[in-house]
């Protein structure tokens, strides 16, 4: 069988002996094996199925992959989910509302597999996850005016193969407008054009940078299981609320930060502690990786400049138009020391110039013609108002629960009461409100306290759907 | 020193002993290295040095890197390059013609490094190195037009975080386009968008596909190195005038051909061949990965179908628009047997969806409104054009040069007198004109014959530039 060579990590569930074999993917396999196990009682009524993030590990396979599997089952009538206690198997499943369906043969018969699942609904109610701007807000006229100057005055060489640092359209442009916005001191040379964030650290891991990174203890899974993937260790740094406790970096020699706004949790670095890491990296020869992932909203005051500006020999200043403008585009940029520019072009080049030079063309003009500035401006106001009616929303509805964090970015931390965080999480699920608990950003090896809170990411509802929103994330917060 | 946890395989060169260290990246420190070698009088006059890609592979260096300190030296007067006598120390190097200069410090003083080196001038004067179409072509008024229609028709959700199997429009768009043009049979949910061929085998292996996988004699280095950096072992398929000796296929469980026109030797697959790898593919449970890389452009009769035409269960088609469109807009696109599918977007959610959505609006436009394939038959006129006046220039001034393979394709091999193809591509070097010779395609542990020739991809020049080229080609080739 042409499976057995495929390297799809089909080991056994290491709790449910789940095997995944058979046709149509991963998913199906899943559905097909949990559905089995309940089928044949090797399951029984009432037992609480692992969660998301346990069976996927187990099985090597997304959790998005248990999650749809376990969903499937919910719908067939197999499983039961309920807010508090977990993904459970239906009681009397052994004739269960699914039993006349083609999935549910006899005992012993093998199950009869439908070739294509039919597709469910899909999508929350309600998308509150952080992460993204609001997409109905796209300046499509704007870009398109940039389009059309861009094709005009492109040099022919722009349609051929290209350079991996990326456009010198798009890095001069860059060069002045990080200079203005966010105090980064370059110049187009030391820019290197990437696809966001995650393509920047596959770039500079571990083919010029090596572990252990010291990292923020909350901060993005993604970035850590990509790190992971490389090899790359990371060394949870506590937080408190002037940010990292930086002075507390061990015999690591590159940290990631978010100073401007730390992720999640929302307080933006100390100046003690901008300058106390900068002579750190100094002293020790370290190099600080800067998340700069919305530097450009903030609502309170100006924003700070980029830590980059304190020492440009020691900072990798890095950013992306994801959420300033559309994560669609797949364009960011890395600022970097001179000693890495040959490096990471080398690195770089090896695997391909990613993002599109129509688009980096495109953006160059944005940029420079200030349709960038009067977006950014526009969703600056647009995020402030949504980030005024949400805390004034709480403060009407659940005034025992605290929006933490500064007035900036695309998203709030929720503070809730001790031990409610989980059942919150799991009531979002129930009612069709997509958001995530600030546990999912721990740092598995974090040692500080872990205090119960959502991350609300407030950018993502198109404005219509705002309100209605909100209306249903009270619903889901835990009683006064 | 910062530089001493930098992963840059700065290791001694094998023979020459270089340390690269120092500031101003890998390129300076080979300069100065070398430079230093030969000041100090390790390195004494006449010695030749290694070739580009010897160093290279010793130092974990990239072949550019190489060349151009070889380069740099060259034009400051401590090296010589003469055609067939490769790269030497110069003769009465102690006092090079450099001597005077800033870098040719007194023997025992520390050399002094400039802090940035002037760019040299760039570019070979002709490019007919294979690979790209031509640049100055592109399609702008279109192309904008499509741009235009899909930002005025594009779904709000187009500007959020996207799908990491691509666009439905464009996969929709592609299923109509390659059923019709290359004999493709799929439908949308089975193609995956990508960046192009080089990104589609960094999906694929090793993490849906392992090793050993079988591969024609002749191809793309880049593609054997991509493959190498993810642990795949490549085993080369002997080559005659049929294509690929598929019935030598051992137990390899993948095999990867370029059946419509075998890169870069330039021949179909034959019929019985084809027929025989799809049966091999069956009785083994193995898998075809299909490059179609330029199946878009046969001149002397209507293009061959896809072979995944005939079991789309056991064939992966591969195409881009890197070759009949431009290769800076990064879009590929994936055909998969149905099991492949969901592993493919486990793998490629997790590395994020590369191509940006409104390139792929565009292109799913471009193609709806039958402007790819206007330009695709104008480009078609165009290459066939330049065939048909490289084969009458080289009748006319070198008719013992061959050109072999079908008319197809943006490249043409051209077969030389054997032992002579060193010389002309030194010669080649020498007179400005960029160009490959065919052992750099020929895969290191290939056992069958290695014929003397030139690739020479004749679309890369503009139109204005194409005769000055052809010109220049005839000078390089070797004499009858």
């Amino acid at each position: 069988m042409a499976e057995s060579w495929v390297n799809s990590a089909e080991r056994i569930g290491a709790d449910l002996h789940l095997e995944l074999s058979g046709p149509g993917g991963r998913r199906a396999a899943l559905t097909r094996a949990l559905r089995e196990a309940v089928r044949s009682g090797r399951l029984v009524p009432g037992t609480r199925l692992p969660p998301y993030r346990s069976l996927a590990a187990d099985l090597g396979v997304a959790r998005n992959t248990v999650a749809d599997a376990y969903a499937e089952l919910v719908a067939e009538g197999w499983l039961t989910a309920r807010q508090g206690s977990g993904t459970r198997v239906a009681p009397g499943v052994t004739t269960p509302q699914g039993r006349q369906r083609r999935d549910a043969a006899a005992p012993g018969a093998p199950a009869r597999v439908p070739k294509k699942v039919p597709p469910r609904a899909r999508g929350p109610r309600h998308d509150l996850r952080q992460g993204t701007p609001d997409a109905s807000s796209f300046p499509r006229t704007a870009w398109l005016a940039s389009c059309r100057r861009a094709l005009q005055q492109a040099p022919n060489e722009a349609f051929g193969p290209g350079d991996p640092a990326g456009r010198p359209e798009l890095r001069q442009a860059l060069a002045a407008y990080l200079a203005r916005a966010r105090g980064v001191r370059t110049e187009p040379g030391r820019i290197v054009i990437c696809s966001g964030f995650a393509h920047a650290l596959r770039l500079l891991f571990p083919r010029v940078l090596r572990g252990p990174l010291a990292v923020e203890s909350y901060g993005l899974g993604f970035h850590r299981d990509l790190l992971a993937d490389a090899s790359v260790r990371t060394v949870p740094l506590p937080l408190d609320e002037d940010g990292a406790l930086v002075d507390e970096l061990g015999r690591e020699r590159a940290v990631l930060l978010t100073p401007a706004h730390q992720f999640p949790t929302g307080g933006p670095l100390h100046a003690e502690r901008r300058a106390a890491v900068i002579d750190w990296a100094r002293a020790r020869g370290g190099v600080i990786l800067e998340d700069d992932y919305d530097g450009e909203f903030r609502y309170d005051r100006k924003p700070v400049g980029a830590l980059q500006g304190l020492d440009p020999e020691r900072v990798i200043h890095i950013g992306s138009v994801s959420k300033s403008l559309s994560p669609a585009l797949r364009l960011g940029w890395m600022v970097l020391p001179e000693r890495f520019v040959d490096r990471v072009l080398e690195v770089k080049g090896e695997r391909e110039a990613w993002a599109s030079a129509l688009d980096q063309l495109s953006l160059a003009d944005f940029i420079e013609s200030g349709s960038y500035d009067r977006h950014v401006r526009r969703m600056r106001q647009r995020y402030r108002g949504r980030r005024d009616r949400l805390v004034a929303t709480l403060a009407a509805r659940a005034p025992h629960v605290e929006v933490t964090g500064i007035a900036a970015g695309l998203h709030a931390v929720l503070r809730l009461p001790p031990g409610t965080e989980q059942s919150a999480v799991k009531a979002a699920v129930w009612q069709g409100v997509a958001l995530d608990g600030l546990a999912e950003f721990r740092h598995p090896e974090a040692v500080t306290s872990a205090p119960d809170g959502l991350v609300v990411g407030y950018a993502t509802p198109a404005e219509h759907a705002y309100g209605a929103a909100l209306d249903a994330l009270c619903d889901v917060l835990p009683p006064c």
